[in-house]
């Protein structure tokens, strides 16, 4: 491999899970386009000591260094001032980005409508713009600048310093590329390419067998592979000169795996989206258990108001009938939770909406609500489309969380069977 | 602060961001209240000597070093093995393990119903029974077991050994704490307590004056701040006998910011809730643009099936009139995206789902649908109850995914401030 770079996410919110990281990944996705592989992200508090021996970890084995976060007003933001240390390069404050920034706080609070304190702004500010000796000063987006700042004394990776929210980040990132230490690092990089194959129902020791078969013919691949909700994701890292035993995984897997092999690429929602584009088909959704994250992650694409009226989320019985056409008699007779109410759901959607297609899922997330016929973790789907119906009814494992999560995922898959083909859902 | 420990996440699907770690946290928690104070939580790909230079890092400052993933059959799956080699315990298999291993895999099998290639099963349970000499076993939940290796030298931190998926990870979580060499560590351990005050409208500028005002009277208090979705939250980790002076904390800033400060402790989910469940009422939602994020945010508590009869997600506006009532002289005249039509959103949830509480909104979350009028983040939202009605119009900032979240946090708190008062929504 090439050129290597290591990340330093930082906040106490973040190691204690109150805020879920969106930078590591994304920066890692961004260096990885442009031939930079990322082997570590470090999670620290707002503690200096912490981050100085994460920056020293990282700068043993990587040719670039990025932190993000902590370079906001208050007292425990500190990752300008400690990066300049580690580089040494003390800092000072820059008194015209200090204007620059004054100014853009001013437009904020009133266009907030806050009441401002003028003291606590300014030494807030002052703080926000103190730069390191030498350091390249990325613009501000939001409050924060960002810096680049190459090593005093020449024998280590430059660290480049972005802020922690993820719009800020990503809109800072093109000029970050651009500071001439980063092109640097930049110019020692090759590409380096990563496919996907995903299979639906094949198990992680089968695959593992395949993959051990064809071992000699795979020389040069970075394989990983990752069960999660019931996808079977083979994730590839090679460098063009490996294209050719890429070619042979390939063929490998649709050789070993062509019921389950659902995807040489795209995710399963790029699929139904694509599918529902393509065919100018609408589909609408009927929810209990998942209670709403099913039409929410349909909805998550942009344009998706195209192809999706709505939902309904109907967890009482009453909302069932009344919203949805599903029938007293079913629900008396067979329960809430039957494959029955499962197909009632997903034609009503579709009459209510006036959708091509339906979806409706019903079952029990738990903790409670288990008997001995129906366990907690037991669902049924149903979604019906212009050329036929698909079911499914499992027992999902795990806790209410897990469930949901992957209840919805199932429901991916019977909107790509119903809508593609391939694996059964 | 007394002992440490560090987290090694292991998988290239986390780095990735493919998969979102929830581990780290969770260990991190689980920790804390045991009086262990988590500094670094470290994210590895399925690369041994990353893995091995992340032990290094870790074990140079920590009491205990624990690590989650990568104990599945496949060849990247490797932590038992390098950790193993890192704490100098060389691995042999547990043939009475790999018994109980190949029992559990082919009652898994054939639940699922998924067809086995026994010599593909037989060598990964032989992989996942390999045991470092001397380690404590930590039987299997899934099919992977945990270890708990103490360094042969004696002079470094036991290394806890964990499966990923946290549904394992967290069941395994009791045995691993009864393991001798965890018990030792954890009885140097002294309690640590962490408390929360929440604001919502104060910028972070302004607390950080506070914070300065009171400096001298807060030693011994670990403060981190940070605002995310509009709110401000003040986390302060502290030793028992630093208590009186995070009393003086809590003062100045009850003093400070008696119109902003919503909460003592609770997150404004569990503030809902309580209020929804201590006055038997229910609550149905209308969603446009947050598609669903709000009801399945109310539904991801156990138990919301008693306060949450559904909701309905309506893209269209031919939805939001047959489903919701929205009269189609009020869409005409003032649009879709407008206070009138939030209003009429949250009485029809109301009526149709017959809730004490509706809560309606309507808005542009982007990228495409904005207008010089009505530009891309502009929302309305309106809650009705027993009590009275609560409304708020604003312009998010921030891309799709920022604005959905942003918006459902501002409907939490009109619900917040509907039910229980406080600081307006």
């Amino acid at each position: 491999m090439g050129a290597r770079a290591g990340i330093v996410v930082t906040g106490t919110e973040v190691l204690t899970g109150r805020v879920t990281d969106r930078n590591g990944p994304w920066l890692a996705e961004q260096l990885r386009r442009r031939g930079l592989d990322v082997g570590q992200v470090v999670v620290v508090g707002d503690r200096p000591d912490d981050l100085r021996s994460a920056l020293a970890y990282l700068a043993a084995t990587n040719d670039l260094v990025l932190t993000s976060g902590g370079l906001g007003p208050t007292a425990d933001d500190l990752t300008a001032e400690v990066v300049g240390d580690f580089c040494g390069r003390p800092s000072a404050v820059d008194e015209a980005l200090a204007g620059r920034i004054t100014a853009i706080v001013e437009r904020l609070m009133s266009r907030r409508g806050w009441r401002v304190d003028p003291a606590a702004t300014e030494a807030g500010t002052r703080k926000q713009a103190r730069v390191p000796h030498g350091a390249v000063v990325l613009e501000p987006v939001g409050t924060a600048p960002g810096l680049v700042v190459p090593p005093a004394e020449g024998d280590g990776p430059p660290v480049v310093v972005l802020p922690g929210p993820p719009s800020e980040l990503q809109a800072m990132w093109p000029a970050a590329l651009e500071a001439a230490p980063v092109r640097a690092v930049l110019d020692r990089a090759v590409e380096l390419r990563q496919d996907t194959l995903r299979l639906w129902g094949t198990p992680e020791s089968e695959l593992a067998a395949t993959l051990r078969r064809v071992e000699d013919q795979l020389a040069g691949l970075e394989i990983t592979t990752c069960l999660r909700d019931g996808e079977l994701e083979i994730v590839t890292r090679y460098a063009p000169d490996a294209a050719a035993a890429y070619a042979h995984l390939v063929d490998a897997v649709r050789g070993d795996y062509a019921a389950t092999l659902f995807s040489e690429g795209p995710d399963v929602d790029t699929l139904v989206a694509g599918a529902l584009e393509e065919r100018s088909l609408t589909v609408a959704t009927a929810e209990s258990c998942t209670g709403g994250q099913l039409v929410a992650r349909l909805i998550d694409r942009p344009g998706a108001s195209a192809w999706v009226p709505g939902g309904v989320v109907s967890y009482a019985n009453s909302a069932k009938e009344q919203l949805l056409g599903v029938s007293a008699e079913t629900l008396a007779t067979v329960g809430a939770v039957s494959p029955e109410v499962a197909r009632q759901l997903a034609d009503g959607a579709r009459a209510r909406f006036g959708a091509d297609v339906g979806i409706g899922v019903t079952g029990i997330a738990g903790p409670g609500g288990g008997s001995p016929d129906k366990p907690v973790g037991t669902v049924h789907l149903c979604a019906v489309g212009p050329d036929g119906v698909v079911t499914r009814s499992l027992v999902v494992p795990g806790d209410r969380a897990a469930f949901r999560k992957r209840t919805v995922t199932v429901g991916m898959h019977l909107l790509r069977a119903l809508l593609l083909g391939g694996p059964p859902a």
